[in-house]
């Protein structure tokens, strides 16, 4: 089985939607990307950082479910990551009410030794530099980096994120930071300047519009699943990354073919994300729950063509 | 072959984008209808109404095309349809500058006998009870009556709007659009009201993110071309509806399936129709112009998936 390296927060989230309030749950991007990924590949190693209040619960959790957790710092004195934030009633929108970084604010990563050759890595958000730092204790060169990141790094660290962005495969934001990015308001041309920057491949995430694949010449677009409710959207884009990458690691091999595939895998997880509050629906799926969504997106996209 | 029957405006246009100024050039919703669906069906019937300054040129030829234009009024001692709008740097809002009625303030639609017997209908967006007179000079049911419509006649002619849908199939509406018929904000939730006022077919025009296309429980989703530059969306809407009917009516049958393929067709002949100013690029294409089209929209999005 291939191994996964995935990187990221993890976190308290406080979240309040036109349909309720979470209060205090587990979020954090790590903890998305790996629930998810560990339905397709579990053989996952997970670098982060949290304080003495994360449940130990939570990381048993995910060790039960493959997931190394040898990489993860557990800063006994100090305080898990806390965000909190409401939703607007178009549920596209949302302010940050409360940001406090505690344990991420002085994250330094150290990768176990058994890290270091992992086949398949996904940088979830996280200051760039640090993203960085664990590409490069890496032994050997992984068959695929895939990162993700926000215009908050963008306004802030541009030096930083351009030098990590060298260094990855597969670049995975939203329609907006592409065009932040880049200064190009068409995400085709936003793409080709992304591929002068280092990612070979861009996968733009458009919400409820659906996800775009670029690689060269090549596009793939899979839609969104239309919802009658969306009843929290955050985790979204983690969850979206999980699918992803534990379809490649599943799949093995790099081909724009599997990369289709994952963008399809990734959106049908992400469709089970905003069901419910937080992570609460990633931690309940069976393998027919999946295979049923996955049939859902073939409903929903593929038809024969005669051209 | 089957014949289509085409209502809507024939008018000129007066368009600025951020790629420049069109000057007056032809326009109008059962143009850019005709022109499409005549590359799949040419046996079109048109209903429509122009003024005196109406260039004969048009007319011939849309009829070298294959279209009937005896049902084509022109008031030779008045004015045409005009429309003058600007885009802005998005392409996705417009402001109109100008809306000039003229021969559409009093147009009484009258039909020809021979298309009282029309298999398919395209009602382009006109006054509700316009469309409405057209349907009810019918003899026979057709196998589909299609209709757009816009925000405009849901302000001001709701309740007219409420006769003519309980007479249609389907509705071929946008987003926005869809929210403001049904005040929801899930389209999914949307397309079940919209069901219960007379459409059995729901196509959601969502510009540049693609249409979806809803039918009792079942939904299909086909993406827009992701595209370098849009030079001029006008008549992009249209366009699809054209392409949409001219498929259905090639295929002749209507079932779901082809339903599907009829809104690949629509979304690719739309994204010819944005990269010329107004009909320019929908008169000069070529049948292999299209099969190309019809196969970057194949591997744009369909991918054999094993569930």
């Amino acid at each position: 089985m291939s191994s996964i390296l995935v990187v990221g927060s993890m976190a308290f989230d406080d979240i309040e939607t036109p349909f309720g309030k979470s209060n205090k749950i587990i979020g954090g991007a790590a903890t998305y990307i790996a629930y998810t990924a560990s339905y397709f590949n579990p053989n996952i190693q997970l670098v982060s950082v949290v304080g003495g209040d994360f449940p130990q619960s939570v990381i048993d959790d995910l060790e039960d479910r493959g997931v190394n957790t040898e990489g993860l710092q557990v800063k006994k004195d100090e305080k898990s990551f806390f965000w909190s934030g409401k939703y607007h009633l178009d549920m596209n929108s949302r302010d940050t009410l409360v940001t406090e970084l505690n344990v991420l604010g002085t994250f330094d990563p150290v990768l176990p030794e058994n890290y270091k050759n992992a086949d398949f890595v996904m940088l979830g958000n996280l200051s760039p530099d640090v993203q960085r730092k664990v590409i490069e204790q890496m032994d050997n060169r992984p068959k695929l980096v895939a990162m993700d990141t926000m215009n908050f790094w963008m306004d802030i660290a541009r030096e930083e994120l351009d030098k990590t962005l060298k260094l990855v495969d597969v670049l995975i934001i939203n329609d907006e930071e592409t065009r932040q990015l880049t200064g190009e308001y068409s995400l085709v041309k936003g793409a080709k300047k992304i591929f002068e920057m280092g990612p070979r491949f861009l996968i733009i995430k458009k919400g409820e519009h659906g996800a775009l694949l670029f690689h060269g010449e090549q596009m793939f677009y899979v839609p969104a699943l239309p919802l009658e409710e969306v009843f929290d959207p955050t985790g979204a884009g983690d969850t979206f990354a999980g699918g992803f990458i534990g379809y490649m690691a599943k799949a093995g091999e790099v081909s724009f073919d599997n990369m289709k595939r994952a963008i399809i895998y990734g959106s049908a997880m992400a469709s089970f994300c905003v069901e419910k509050f937080g992570t609460q629906r990633m931690v309940e799926l069976t393998q027919a729950d999946i295979d049923q969504r996955l049939q859902a997106f073939v409903d929903l996209s593929q038809i024969k063509l005669e051209v």
